[in-house]
């Protein structure tokens, strides 16, 4: 169904239907693919992601299905965010990451289904790691970079829900990443600090 | 965990765990129980409310999990809410529903489990019904009063997501109630026009 906006604000009530298996989302309008071909500064091991691509081929890392909910301070954004298993020179798979443009806005993940991880930040370098599982909801406050980290062995599901005039500011995470990591160590999850950190440009 | 909150904002991450087939949260800070002795006066037939309510004692309509989060702009809201399955005098069983205090915020409702509707009305009157069932995640826009309604066998249990500053207006709703309500005609649900419209309190 196509939205119908007035004044910068959904008009007419609608729904969409995310399959809580796959993480598709019906009826979405817009559909994010991350392949790693355009993803391999994002891990720390720049070479084993550039093996990785030789050996597997391009691979979907993660993708987002949106509605084109209007900007606006009182709508409420939402998508279904699903992230895929693997792990590159250790490092499982990850969203980029993201600040809000309006860094006072607080995120809500509601994970659906899979294994993982919220990562955030402040700017300030303080980390915060909340466990992802079905049922998990997870709040992201004001001001923290966040980014999904998939420890398990299926696709990492959830509903972020955040405010409409959020927006969202990539810019310092893909220069500089983020200060910690979340990397596989004797088949278990581990945060450490980041060694490329600054320099992922 | 106690929620840490510094200048009107979440300042810690936090969880909660919401168990999909009951859902019953954990570590809320707040539960709300809606028991039909309170709520006679909010199904069309009264009577038939005031006969249940002696033939089946006090009975549980609805409930509702949440975290104490600031109602502040920029903050999101979000809590467990689980309607009962049950008629009276025909009249599915619902939530008391509201308009937001703020009008020009919308609300987004994630079903987890159970069957109904979100049942959406205007001051103006327009009616807006939407199905909901697992992986359903319907949009209220702006300026609805909104209710769900259990139209199956089991709980109807949802995850509302509304931002911070949205507020709850009930005053209007217990007066005067909702123009349409939802009854099982032939068993199956209808929606009608409330012949009590505007004498509900």
């Amino acid at each position: 169904m196509k939205l119908r906006i007035e004044n910068g604000r959904v008009a007419d009530a609608f729904s969409t239907k995310l399959d809580p298996a796959t993480g598709v989302m019906e009826d979405y309008d817009t559909r994010i693919e991350r392949y790693l071909s355009k993803l391999t500064s994002m891990f720390v091991d720049r070479d084993a992601a550039k093996e990785y691509l030789e050996k597997n081929g391009d691979t979907l890392i993660y993708e987002v299905y949106e509605k084109d909910i209007p900007e606006t301070n009182g709508e409420i954004r939402y998508c279904s965010s699903i992230t895929y298993p693997g792990t590159i020179g250790g490092e499982y798979f990850m969203t980029k990451g993201h600040f809000h443009s309006r860094r006072d806005t607080a995120e809500l993940y509601y994970c659906i289904s899979g294994r993982g991880y919220m990562l955030m930040e402040l700017e300030s370098g303080e980390c915060r790691l909340e466990d992802m599982y079905p049922g998990a909801a997870v709040y992201v406050p004001a001001y923290y970079a966040h980014r999904s980290v998939n420890t398990g062995t299926g696709p990492l599901i959830s509903l972020p829900v955040y405010p409409g005039d959020a927006g969202h500011d990539y810019g310092s995470i893909e220069t500089s990443g983020f200060m910690h990591v979340v990397v596989e160590k004797n088949e278990k999850p581990e945060l450490i600090e980041n060694p490329r950190y600054g320099n992922m440009g």
